[in-house]
């Protein structure tokens, strides 16, 4: 009984940290776990459908719509523009009257852009509302949450898959936000409302919920700092000779991308190289998602337009919580060495 | 680096436990999550198709049965004898050559009744063999594991279920022993080769397999210590006028069941009023499945051909490492004294 209690006051909390009720909670193992209930769901009915997508998601959204389409749903996909930002008339554009999910991240994971759910949620029901549908409108926020406002009831969406560990809570936990009823495809012992099914992982669940609110009471103080950061970034990254930011049009202090996330060219010099490099510097990048299987792919740039020269010669780099100046100053000196020292 | 070799080493640590590689391990969030990637595989083909259950499965495996058959897929259903036992032949019969899946517990979580898997997947290969398919053998194990022998290889089974909270690890952790090559339906970012995705449990990963390795080290101290405990309980029982155990040809030392889990009934007591009055003296027990999301349901004892008046009028006590000689008659003492009272 107590862990239960612990259970539904964690529940609470973290509704209160989204701005919405506790009954519309419903931990997870994780953010792969949150987007598949959402995408999964789809396969509870056998009438012909399709699913609207960024092409810019995360692999839980974007491998999880291939194997939909293997088995026959239609799969449409939105191209960010060049800056790496999805068009809600686009989206709203592509809605069929037969689309039962539209799905589009709140921040990207390799760029840093933050969509406009709002506006690509609104314009989703008015293009459904003529059907007479409503597609479920899900919103993967895992590289939002603690880092820029989440707000699931503003945003009008269906679904928010949210992961712990991207705030400082532990691995294998998360949380959807679920809007609306739907069919799980996934069932068992009926917790979670019948939504997620397995025992309760209530220390996840409560560890979840204490850092959402220590995140987001901190969202002011951290973006600041973050913004800063994103700012010496930036300047450094430009000030390297050949080296660009992408896209290249962004600037510091640019409210359209979240700082904790930058990627960059250091063009004549492969990612994986830079990043062994970087390592054997005692730093830790990334080169695309630190999460893709393949480290060969490029999607997300490749969407956006960008050459592979750039895209090949790419870095992501991750602002945490204990990252100070002096991080981006080793960071950038230990980039600008070898890439003077290594470029083709 | 270091999280990747912790990972790597429970993994090879919880493979040794069960007798395997650690090639054929993977991770996931719980028992429930285990049988799913098993249960859902099916749904990556979109020929007609049948599987093969047993009726007494958890809900992990039942319940997401039905969801499988509301989609079209036919679910073939093995009844059990009276004693709560799946027959091999039966089993074997109900293959047919669309069947992509066969699915029977170690051990039922009501009974206790230890199922004679090996026999099981020989007598399901044997009957298969002719039509060239290969049906996927699946045992959740979840009831198992640390509790009786478990050996995925000799039972020859494809898949195997556990969940780590089960033997004393953590909540939210799970693995799947997958002997065969299967494809997945929830698929992300590629971890756990791609059966299970989502950033991994690493700590819990570890602790499960610390508590693998520590229960299986005090196998036999441990079972002994619960036969010993069973038998108190069932001559206790046995005792109380009116009272008996489920099956009641159930005996203490019968080696075809777990010692852990005991079904008695009260008859003339409601199981859900007994539940109340123990718990009232301190007294931890259950109805048919602790984590059954009606109470309401008395499936697996409908199945074995129990009575309602004697289901319904049913308990679940669990025996856990820390249960000693003065919990049992604790127990009996509560029990008897609720029951004289109480009793219509």
């Amino acid at each position: 009984m107590a862990a239960r209690d612990l259970l539904e006051t964690s529940r609470k909390d973290l509704a209160r940290v989204l701005g919405t009720t506790k009954e519309r909670i419903i931990f997870t193992s994780g953010g792969t776990e949150a987007d598949s209930i959402a995408m999964l769901s789809t396969m509870t009915s056998t009438a012909p459908r399709s699913i609207v997508i960024s092409a810019i998601e995360h692999a839980a959204i974007y491998e999880q719509a291939r194997v939909l389409k293997s088995l026959g749903t239609t799969v449409i996909m939105i191209k960010p523009d060049h800056a790496g930002f999805i068009d809600p008339a686009a989206v709203a554009a592509a809605v069929r009257p037969d689309t039962v999910l539209v799905a589009v991240m709140a921040v990207n994971n390799e760029t840093g852009a933050i969509q406009p759910i709002k506006a690509i949620a609104s314009a989703v029901r008015e293009a459904a509302a003529g059907s007479g549908r409503r597609p479920f409108v899900h919103c993967d926020a895992v590289q939002a949450l603690g880092k820029i406002p989440v707000e699931p009831e503003l945003w009008g969406v269906d679904g928010v898959a949210f992961s712990a560990h991207k705030l400082g809570g532990p691995r294998g936990c998360g949380a959807l936000f679920l809007g609306t009823s739907i069919r799980p495809l996934a069932c068992g012992g009926g917790q979670e409302s019948g939504i997620r099914p397995g025992t309760h992982n209530t220390p996840g669940a409560w560890a979840f919920a204490q850092s959402a609110i220590r995140a987001t009471q901190m969202l002011d103080t951290s973006m600041a700092t973050a913004r800063h950061l994103e700012e010496l970034l930036i300047d450094g990254v430009d000030s390297i000779p050949g080296a660009s930011v992408i896209p290249n049009s962004r600037r510091p202090g640019d409210q359209r991308y979240s700082p904790y996330i930058l990627s960059m060219a250091f063009p004549g010099l492969g990612g994986e190289t830079m990043l062994r490099l970087l390592d054997e510097a005692g730093i830790a990048v990334s080169t695309g998602a630190a999460c893709s299987g393949s480290k060969k792919e490029r999607r997300v740039f490749d969407a956006m337009g960008i050459e592979p020269s750039l895209s090949f010669a790419s870095l992501r780099v991750s602002i945490g919580r204990s990252t100070d100046d002096h991080d981006i100053f080793a960071f950038l000196e230990a980039a600008s060495a070898a890439y003077a020292r290594y470029r083709l």
